[in-house]
């Protein structure tokens, strides 16, 4: 786990993990598990299942007290449902790793602490609740004063264009080149990734900014804070978690993420997605308030939904319009994006 | 009481008051219960004061048994101190007017609803709590849907210039020529002298818009809603609720508000102030998102800090430079920005 941003945590829980499935709906409702058991394998000792659940992270199967007994220190519920309800039968499984030795995390709406069941199991076990959409206690308000550490920030045309899968590939490449480079996270995945971290979207709102600056306070050993971003500042229901964001994050370099087939913003069917340079330049000069130095420095392609032909030339084209390098994370790296990274920051 | 944004109460307080000042600590300590006796005269039936109170308000001192007899429904603890705590003279006042049968409101950072002696006094009364800080339950995500109604919003170069004194003259100026123009406030005075509205800065950071589009929902009565305005774009710690403020509010008109003498955004000594043309500029093209049609209607200057031979010179100035009325809305009223915002939405 990394040493920034500990103080995120409310309470010792680390992994490693037994991911929870549960019985989940379909796939979609085990994408955190999914993004934690991609970004983190080395972390996850297993999944749990029922018996009846088709949805499969490829880990071994497993119960609570054989996780522990592999060398588990928590279970993570990385499943979501229809409300963020959280289920009696998920209760029952909470209660039941609680009782295995387990810590219990999980990232729904209904919160493990306000379930008095849950809570009792933790006490008489000893044992440490969390729940990512609880920002800790504590978070002072922005500063805005300049830190020491070099910081990028992932920001986008939408919400849900990946900006989480960019900042952790991004981390991925740089530290195989040798680099200190540390994901930062702002939303539960992310925070299930790195070990910790704060729910932007969830602080009060007078707090957006001070706790991207309290999750990547400065450093002083040449490395990276790589910053997931949340939103866009063109989306009308969240702008101001983007704003926030990026004033506290007082970044250096900004990926611009970007979904080239989605439609509208959203959830929003009468809002466009905004231009890629009109968009860019408005978080560049948002940006500049507290780091009057920041640079773009690539552009990260969701490709899936286009015909695989037609992915790089798409790239190509984007690439050209912006003078900045574009690609998909996942089907084509981000090296030529680290690599100018570097090269702007060396100036 | 106004009929919009009352879903915002938690309950039945209302006004007429009895304004709380116990024994503060300065002038500044009842700066909320001054702007709600200035504001709504109407509702303020007396003050309530130590023996050794030196401020006074000017309205006649009275004790709680004599204020619910000459009408008070609500005593409204109208001061700040230090750390915003509740002193213990408070909480026994508090628990005195609730059983005296009066409501009792406040707007302190620790609350009314987290003292177990407060919260008894009331239930044993049938009496009603509110604290001011604390947004309703359930306060939707933004949508960004045009409504109908015209609306207002008043922004600032920086924080305390003067936006909720503004947009309360624009109230009653608008009034005064017999149209229908309703103050919707976003912080704990203006909530107060409103008698509801929602304290924005302290919703979930996701519900910013939301909580704007919720105080003032769309109205056809050809009226217009004035939305007190907080924070700036550009200051560091706070412009995400500015900029979530500005998209949910979907404003027709901007009115910028400004301190000439202020010398850097307030607390930040290292941000200068921007450039009222920048600022300007900047707030409409984050407005156009949610309403392409927005126009800037005047400039609000606080020329207190300014010597009198000079303000009305400055005003010009600036009024000039940005083709726009520019007044001070203490000295000077607000009826030549009043006038062009007229001459705007007629076009």
């Amino acid at each position: 786990m990394s040493k920034h941003g500990d103080t995120a945590l409310p309470g010792q829980w680390s992994p490693p993990y037994l991911l929870y499935l549960g019985n989940p709906a379909d796939e979609l409702a085990i994408k955190t598990a999914r993004g934690v058991a991609y970004w983190r394998p080395e972390w996850c000792i297993g999944q749990y299942r029922h018996a009846d659940c088709k949805p499969t992270l490829g880990l071994p199967d497993m119960g609570m007290a054989e996780a522990k007994e592999r060398g588990a220190n928590t279970m993570l519920i990385g499943t979501a449902n229809a409300g963020g309800v959280m289920a009696p039968a998920i209760v029952a499984d909470a209660i039941a790793a609680l009782d295995a030795g387990l810590n219990v995390v999980a990232g729904l709406h209904q919160k493990l602490r306000e379930n008095p069941d849950i809570v009792a199991a933790a006490k008489r076990n000893g044992r440490v609740l969390f729940d990512a959409r609880d920002p800790a206690p504590g978070i002072p308000v922005g500063n805005g004063r300049p830190r020491e550490g070099r910081r990028l920030l992932t920001v986008g045309t939408d919400c849900s264009v990946g900006k989480m899968y960019t900042t952790l590939a991004l981390e991925r490449a740089m530290r195989r080149r040798g680099l200190a480079a540390d994901f930062r996270a702002t939303g539960q995945t992310g925070i299930f990734v790195a070990g910790a971290g704060v729910p932007v979207d969830a602080v009060v709102a007078d707090f957006i900014s001070g706790a991207v600056e309290w999750i990547s306070p400065a450093r002083n050993d040449g490395g990276w804070d790589l910053i997931e971003g949340q939103g866009s500042l063109f989306h009308p229901s969240y702008a101001g978690v983007s704003l926030g964001l990026l004033h506290g994050a007082q970044p250096d370099a900004l990926v611009l993420c970007h979904e080239p087939t989605r439609r509208h913003m959203r959830g929003l069917p009468g809002y466009p997605i905004p231009q890629l340079k009109a968009c860019l330049e408005a978080n560049l000069a948002a940006a500049r308030l507290t780091n009057p130095a920041v640079q773009a420095v690539g552009v990260a392609l969701n490709t899936s939904g286009v015909p695989a032909q037609e992915a790089a030339a798409l790239c190509r084209r984007i690439g050209d319009e912006l003078a900045l390098p574009c690609q998909d994370p996942v089907t084509m790296g981000v090296e030529a994006i680290v690599d100018h990274l570097l090269a702007c920051v060396a100036n």
